[in-house]
């Protein structure tokens, strides 16, 4: 059976590859650098640079930490319309909130508004200047704005932080419901069977008792306290042989 | 009426406050200051350094940009053990899985998980070496590992970064459809520390070499084992009690 939060992870993977990132007049070039690594571990390729203050730079390459290639393919332009004029939904990333605005998103909210646009939809999410943002004229060419929540004390997101979390939402669309499949990857080893371990409760019991830890005639909790205990666990096969060993060896030493 | 999301936001706001971010010899101080910016703008405030290559250092004031006071207050510790021994739940975060790993969370998994801790639980969300990340023993004092799903070709997340997607997730927990909200209302019990735990574990091994189970000059892997096993259940202060009770009355019968 097809999972419905497969298709939906499914659309948003492919929605990916027709997503680009923005970035307007970057003062640091650092910032590119961290932007392009950001991507490329979320899987996301194109990076569109309008009028940078300094790009190419060794203090981007360096940051970009092996996610060079996004930068060698970074497409510079002049001015913002260059960047964006071929897309079919704009997306403004802002701390402030300007007062004719945007329909604001929160970046949960954008992972919905991206999966529900069409499949061949060029779609651009862009990050302003590290001082001031987008101006009135960059924002007027965007459809929406999704802001990232932040303390009330302290909103000064780094840039290259904000690239980071966006991203890192879009590629991560499917967990929020879906943790059987990803356990599923990894190697699972072998469990226990409920009647090993009602084997082992019985023995750990007998042994309790003959180290006279627990008295048979006023076993208060102590039974029901170490099953609860052991039942959080779901213990692997190999881990209650290591327990049962330990018994034998305690067994084997009373005598 | 009171919504239930609301009150699950207000737990996790409250965690924030015991929440430590723990930095363990960390290379670059530009990632220190990084980590700083990234904490301050979702809420947190406690940043532990376990020997930082360069701290106090120009480049983590600079990437701070305004997170000085985080900074200022970082505690710097010498050994791993010192800047976690507190806590009741140690959560290790790290890329690559081991062998022999931990329980394996994603990020919205985690505020699950920290919104079930009891109230005045002490938390300790901790991030390795940018190259190597956290080594086996730093492993055996953390519950559980988080791993940030990345993609497959490039998974070389910077740590600031790594710290930026668990902050903004716990922070911006009301907006994570959360599975566990029920048994987050249920009364958690006390947790054993850090600390406790350690100690149970070093009477434990010294008890099986008495034993005669765990040959010193042989252990191959079974503390690890061991470890790993316990760490799963989340001990119990109670729990953690009856087995060093049992630990004890061992000891005694072999004298």
């Amino acid at each position: 059976m097809i999972k419905f939060e497969n298709l939906f992870k499914a659309k948003i993977d492919y929605m990916i590859s027709n997503i680009r990132i923005v970035l307007v007049n970057t003062s640091h070039p650092g910032n590119i650098g961290a932007t392009a690594r950001a991507m490329k571990c979320m899987g996301f390729k194109e990076l569109f640079l309008v009028a940078p203050k300094y790009f190419p730079s060794v203090d981007a390459t360096a940051r970009a930490a092996g996610a060079d290639d996004i930068l060698a393919h970074a497409k510079v332009c002049d001015l913002f319309h260059e960047a964006v004029s071929d897309c079919h939904l704009v997306v403004a990333t802002s701390a402030r909130v300007r007062s004719l605005s945007l329909p604001l998103l929160t970046p949960k909210e954008l992972v919905g508004e991206i999966s529900n646009a069409q499949n061949n939809s060029k779609i651009a999410i862009v990050f302003g200047r590290e001082n001031n943002g987008l101006t009135n004229e960059e924002l007027q060419l965007c459809n929406c704005q999704v802001q990232i929540p932040t303390s009330p004390d302290f909103s000064s997101l780094n840039i290259a932080a904000a690239v980071q979390v966006i991203v890192y939402e879009l590629f991560n669309a499917d967990l929020v419901h879906n943790q059987s499949d990803r356990q599923s990857v990894t190697n699972s080893p072998v469990l226990a069977t409920a009647s090993d371990i009602a084997d082992f409760y019985r023995r750990l019991e007998q042994t309790l008792v003959v180290m006279n830890f627990l008295q048979p005639n006023n076993p208060k909790r102590l039974m029901q306290r170490i099953h609860r205990m052991f039942s959080r666990i779901k213990l692997e096969k190999i881990e209650l042989g290591i327990l049962q060993g330990i018994l034998t060896k305690i067994v084997e030493l009373l005598r």
